[in-house]
């Protein structure tokens, strides 16, 4: 019923003034800008209006043409900075003006983004929009690592899960990750780790688990934490991360002289 | 042992021979060619030997120079059509050769994309390599239909699965892919559905489920089959599939008139 209502009046408002504009939301990866993708990067330098989150990096927002409005909806971590209803506001107005807004968002869009808050309000008023996927952070960490998600004779699923939900620490299926083999990447799971690590080990889980934290995946900062499950938690604080940081159960750093991070070393070594 | 072996034979290789080449492991994305990555086009301009799968659109591999090799080492669905020890040799051989390899892999080679026995056969030659992830069809599937893979309030986990592993069809811990809410994504999925639907259902899922296939996801030929659990394989035998397609249990279509790929339609209907 508000449905029917918002699009009338959607319809309205377009009668009687600017064309309506439309929203793309936009995959800006997980931080190296050449993990943009061509279509990711002409959105950009084509938009009216950017509404970035907090980790988008200088190097993405110097693809915003001159002239166009960069605005920071900076939000990370638990609860937002800026309310999702503000930011889903701020889209729908730029879009009713007449604008082309991208909507950037770190990673993937489509993996913990809060995309469908977004898509719904534009929805809601009428406004075309479109989904540009990108790189996720699972995938430029477990690369950075020289492993991939899934490996034949180990395991034939990889799940994506969240550190913390809309009611905190996020529960999960906790005994199906405690079998041999299992691989998951932990989204926003700095803070969780501790509750992660005890509800794992509750479960049964061996503490020898392999457990790599990478910081900053594929940016020039990336750091690397090898750990297992029984040390992750104290491994954590002890690095003192800072940055994003996708925590990869069941996975450790590939132990190879010709991973190329490591190569220039190794090739010295050698 | 072996790999001592490897690593003494190799640098006997390279005192006597070309200097060493090295290996990208580059995901091509889900087939549009613009969800390639700015890393991944500028890999595959710069490669000496492009080896690639069979799903490679003629627009990617338009970016390789002239001068430069392209291999078909085409497989795909059940079973290699090139054995995969054979496209080990292949890079390994080209590598030690002093050539740049890409490895080109449809969507991201960090998943189901076989890519650890590649990076074993260079790690054991000595042959540096990176990896550069791509697009996986996951996304750009969700992405196609307006929907996202986790959604607060709805699922805080999202799996990828695939269709069949070493042993045939793939077990999974279906009784945890029966949960409402639940979100998949199965990769290699067309031949398998009637398992899936099967096992399934035998664990208690609710028929009704919403479930999509993504034909070429992505792609301008990409089509979308909308179903549920009930008649997934009736739908999809009935649809006759030629290409690939992954297929999205817990999601339907976004019923939007603003969802791009039906905008022009909508916009006409209004």
């Amino acid at each position: 019923m508000n449905r029917q209502i918002d699009r009338k009046a959607t319809r309205t408002r377009r009668a009687q003034s600017a064309p309506l504009g439309r929203v793309s939301f936009v995959g800006a990866g997980p931080g190296d800008p050449e993990l943009l993708t061509v279509k990711a990067v002409r959105a950009i330098e084509a938009a009216d209006v950017v509404i970035h989150d907090r980790l988008a990096s200088a190097e993405v927002l110097a693809l915003v043409r001159s002239g166009a409005i960069a605005v920071d909806a900076g939000k990370e971590g638990f609860g937002p900075s800026t309310a999702q209803s503000a930011i889903d506001g701020l889209i729908v107005a730029y879009a009713l003006s007449g604008a082309h807004v991208v909507r950037l968002k770190s990673g993937d869009p489509t993996v913990f983004g809060r995309l469908d808050e977004e898509m719904d309000a534009c929805d809601a008023a009428g406004i075309p929009f479109t989904v540009i996927p990108g790189i996720t952070s699972a995938s430029a960490a477990v690369a950075g690592i020289g492993q991939s998600l899934t490996r034949r004779g180990r395991n034939s699923s990889v799940r994506f899960v969240t550190g913390h939900d809309m009611q905190g620490y996020a529960e999960q299926d906790w005994r199906s990750l405690t079998r041999p083999g299992e691989v998951a990447a932990v989204y926003m799971g700095k803070r969780s780790a501790r509750f992660l690590q005890g509800r794992l080990m509750m479960h049964g889980a061996n503490p020898g688990t392999p457990v790599t934290v990478v910081e900053n995946a594929s940016r020039a900062d990336q750091r690397v934490i090898a750990s297992t499950l029984a040390a992750l938690a104290d491994d954590l604080s002890a690095a003192g991360l800072t940055g994003p940081a996708l925590i990869l159960l069941g996975l450790a750093p590939r132990d190879a002289a010709t991973l190329a991070a490591t190569q220039v070393k190794e090739e010295i070594a050698l």
